[in-house]
Order: structure tokens, then sequence, then C-alpha cells
């Protein structure tokens, strides 16, 4: 396994947007998105995406030199056009906003049109948690899921995130699929020839199927909870695309095995302002008593430690800026070696 | 199965209510949650709760006379305290006061300490949809779920719903309790002596059970989704009680099973105003594309009817409304029955 520096992989990735046409803020905004999703151990939504949103901008589905803009605001709300920037770009230019309306009124929206996959929602939400508010975070994607009683694609995972400031720097978060699971752990199985539990997929006929070789082309994920999490999908939709205009549903390609069109996918952010409500330390002392209170739930047989929402992703956080290093997955390391051959930017690996 | 005339059934709540000391204003509004709740079919969450609303009065966990006060307000969001008052009472107040205020910023938020069981969430979602918004509505509850790894009960089902308009009179909407399966469920799988699959409860090992005998002194409620529920069900404590003040976790006493003591539940409403952020023609345009596109996902083979979020309420609504009558469960003859032997208020079924 692989590692390298945080600060030489902040450095390759940046230098890698630069010259793909991307301004060195956008940059180095996009590149703090993804090494700090990477830094919470979620290595499927950070540095690894690097090289295909570079080849996006190369086949025109992503323009590098967009800057999002907005298209309508109020009090507590706006509505941004991504203009085919970089999901990172307008999710921070978004949940910014959020955050700013928030201070004024207690609460505020801000929703995304024209934007491409944004990594990890858990990274906005947690935007929010740093500046002492409650964050959701949450995008629809191209369809994946079939409904309860479909055999088909119909919508996607539409991730759902939120985070809220514990008070000593780390957050109460959470960063989901509404699929019941990640479409890579199905892809995972399939490349290692396991079975799957019959939770995971339907087949074409719409019927539980233990066979991962079906997906994705005859197979469609379960939404998570059944008619939950299709309702919560649903949710995301129409936060993240209905009121934004961004593509609803069948209207978004994948943003990564169709380079050359626009994703059209739409985001949407929360910040709730609690200070307002509340005194601040009198929150966080609330906060504390809750997460006192999880932790000391009596444990199962063969159960060591409860876990708080976020803890496990904050500890592998703690571990990698303490050291300044990452183990980099098999994944990343050939996705970023790739991408440091056809960009000739150098690559520097811990040896 | 008895059944009883809508107009009769909410002349009997609104009597009873009256008569154990609530306002004419609050017992019409409290009664119309409750049977609109029971008219979509979600018969657990409405006037079969009636007597023991009252039983609470006479306890003294409910205050009959009480009204719920603003204590603090901004722009967008409200902290309210229902000073004891029927939860519903508060629940329509919050969402009202949330309604009115994104009406002028857009988006706002209105959560509630001090209150009781509010009957069913998607009642106040519907509110909002009822006025051209999203609505969102949920609160937090007595502990029955286990977190992952726990073996005791640490959380509440701390149901969550969501509703937005299809501009025909009715919404997309749902209202989900967080862990797997309800409570309820698992009592009626008891009552007839049923087993139960093994993703409903854990046992006092925090093992899985299908002994549903042991619910609900020995086993815990599984939460749905395993940590992605756990996950959600603190996001609905965080914006019912951690904010608002309410009983948090295991401050909260069951409200039906503990009479005499202040329930101190939390409730959080958000509502957010469509209408400013794009045309709202244009969004129930994007509305009904969602909704046609859902329905002709291509069927499952033995299903013959894709459904929306809340569409199958809404049938069961419909048609309650179009006969002006309803099928009583039960467990509603019951304690209708009950009720009206306790308080001697005529309660006419159609014979």
């Amino acid at each position: 396994m692989k590692r390298i520096k945080l600060g030489s992989l902040r450095k390759f990735a940046v230098d890698s947007l630069v010259a793909a046409g991307v301004s060195s803020e956008n940059a180095a905004e996009a590149a703090d998105v993804l090494i700090t999703t990477d830094t919470f151990g979620v290595m499927t939504h950070g540095t690894k995406n690097l090289y295909q949103y570079i080849q996006k901008m190369q086949a025109g589905g992503l323009d590098p030199h967009a800057e999002p803009t907005i298209d309508r605001e109020g009090p507590a709300w706006a509505i941004i056009n991504g203009n085919k920037a970089l999901g990172m770009v307008s999710g921070c230019k978004a949940m910014k906003s959020a955050i700013k309306k928030a201070k004024e009124t207690g609460i505020a929206y801000v929703g995304v049109h024209n934007s491409c996959h944004f990594g990890a929602a858990g990274y906005y939400a947690n935007l929010a948690a740093s500046e002492g508010m409650i964050g959701l975070s949450m995008s629809n994607a191209d369809p994946v899921i079939a409904v309860p009683g479909g055999r088909s694609k119909a919508i996607g995972t539409n991730p759902f995130s939120f985070a809220a400031p514990l008070g000593d720097g780390t957050s109460l978060f959470l960063d989901i699929a509404l699929s019941n699971v990640a479409a890579l752990k199905v892809i995972s199985a399939k490349e290692k020839g396991q079975p799957i539990p019959d939770t995971w997929l339907v087949d074409e006929n719409g019927l539980p199927t233990t066979d991962a070789d079906k997906f994705p082309k005859k197979a469609s994920l379960q939404p998570m909870a059944a008619h939950k999490g299709y309702g919560l999908a649903v949710l995301v939709e129409l936060l993240s695309s209905v009121v934004t205009g961004a593509g609803m549903l069948g209207e978004v390609a994948s943003w990564n095995l169709d380079m050359s069109s626009t994703n059209n996918v739409g985001h949407a952010f929360i910040a709730i302002d609690i200070s307002q409500m509340l005194p601040y330390e009198q929150f966080i002392a609330r906060m504390q008593k809750l997460a006192d209170e999880l932790h000391q739930s009596p444990k199962a047989v063969g159960c060591d430690r409860i876990w708080l929402p976020g803890e496990m992703e904050w500890e592998k956080r703690k571990k990698a800026t303490a050291s300044g290093e990452l183990e980099l997955t098999d994944a990343m390391v050939k996705s970023l070696t790739g991408l440091s051959e056809m960009n000739g930017i150098k690559l520097n690996f811990i040896e």
C-alpha cells in the first residue's frame, strides 16, 4: 500500500486542476474538498476522482474556466447556476452563501443547478458545522436505484448529509447514499467473484438477486429500507433538482461514464445558525450530553465500542492530519498515477 | 368492522376535548390532525389515541388549558414552549408560524419544546404543502431503538416527514419512523404469536432475535438501515430537542405508559416557500413530470403499479372523504368506546 504526504497530494491536485484551466483559487477549494474527504477515509469520493474530473473538462462535460453565478436570491435562499463548473466549486460557493444568509436570518437554503458530481456531501455539511451551525447537504445523481415495484434504474443514490459541531473541532455527521449499499460495494464483490446478499440488487425482472455480475447492466440497486429510502431519495430530488431547475431523474447522465455530456445535477444546502436559538455554549453542552449518553449505551455482546455518527471518520482524519500522511487505496494509486502520466505533473509517493 | 361518519367522529373528538378543558379552537385543530391522519389510513396515530391524551390530561402529564408561547424568534425561526399543551396544538402553531415566516424569507425553522406526542408527523408537513410549500416535520420520542452495537433502548423512533404539493390538492409525502419497523408491528406479531424477521429487534444481549415476546421489556427495535437510520434519528434529535431545549434521549418518558409525567418531547418544522425560487406553475409542472416518470418506471414481475410516496395515503383519504365515512380498526373502536363510556359523550357508529 502506497502512502503520500498530504502536502504533496494537495500540491499535485492543485497543480493538476490549474494545468487543466481552473483558477488557482477554485483549484485550492476543490483540492480541499477532495483531500479532506480522503482523510475521512472516504477514498471513493476524494482525489481518486480528480483524473475523471479533468478528463471530463477535456471532453467538454465540465468547464474548467466557469464560475458559478447567482440566478435569484432572497433573504434566506439562493438559486445558483453552476455554469458547468466543478461541483466542488459550486458546492463550496453555495454552502458559504447559505452560511452567510443563515447568520442574518437563522436558517438558509441554497440550491444549485447545472452542476456536476460534488464529491462527498459530508464536506459541505461540515463547512457549516465548522462555523458553529447545523448543516445539511445533498445532491441528486444519475438513476441507479429501482423504486419499490420497479425493475430498472429510476432514481439516483441521492446522497444526504448532515453535520453539527461538537465543540472540539469535530462534529456529529452522517453522509449516506440512499441505496441499501453503495454501487462500488457491488462492483467490489463482482470483481472478487463474491456472492452478495439479496438486499442489494434487483435483477432485470425486478426481483432480488445475489448475482453481482448483473450489475450495472441488468440489475439496479435497492433503495435503503425499501419505501423509506425511496421516499428520502425523492426528497433529495425535490430540493436538489425540482426546485433548482437541474436535471431530474432520467435527465441526469452518469458524470463519469458519459464524459462529454453536461451532468446537470443539482445540489441543496441548508445552514442553521444555532447560536441565534440558544447560547452556543449551552448548545455544545447539550451536544456533549447527547454524545456521552450514546457512547455510554450498554454494549451488545461482542461489541467493544458505540460509535457516534461521523466518529470513525474523524478518527481517521485526526490520524491522517497528525501524521501528515495518507495511505492510498489501489484505486487511488492507479487513478492518480494515470493523471500524473497524462499531465506530466510529478506525483511523489512516500517510498 | 365498525364504521363511523367523519362528521360524527369529529364532533365526538371536539366535544371530548372540550369536556376535558381544551378550548374549542384548540379542540377543533387537534381533532383535525387526528381525523385527517385516520383518513390517510394511519389509524395508529389518529383518534385512537384521543382517550390516552385525555387520560394524560387527567393524570397531569398534559395541561388541557395550556396555550403554546413563543420563547424567542427571528426572521426565519422561532422556538416555541408547548407549555404542556397537546402536541397537536403546538405542532399546528409551530408549522403555521414556519409557513408565515417562510413567506417572508423563503425558508423558516420552528422548534418546539415542552410538548407531547403530536400524532402523525405527516399532517404538519402537509400543512405546508397545502400552502404551496415544501414542509418538513419531525419529533423526538422516548428511547426504543438500540444504536448499532448497543443492547438497550437508546434513541426514539424519531418520526420524520416531508410533503410537497402536486398541484391537484394532493402531495408527494413521506412519514416514517426511523426504526426498521414500527413498535406496533412487533406488538401485533406478538399478539398473534407470529415469529418476526431477525431485522426488527435486538435482544437483551444486543443480538438479532425473532422472538417478538421479548419486546418491549427485553428487546429493542433495530434502526432502519443500521447506521443510516441511527444517524438520521440523531439528526431528528438535534433539530427537535438539542436546539429547542426539549428532553433528549433518556430524558423522554413514554407519553402513554407514564401518564402523569410531562412528556417534554420536542418537534421541528421547516417550511420552504418554493414560489419565491421559481414560478409556482413551473414547479408544479416539474413535480408532475417527476411523478409521471416514477409512475412509468418499468414494473417488476408480479407488480401492477408503482406508487409515489404518499399516494396510497391520498387514495385512502379520497375514499374516506368521498364517502364521508371511515372504517375503524378494532383498536380504534375499543379506545373510542372506552372514552365515550368515561366521559358520557355519545359515539354514533353506523349500524
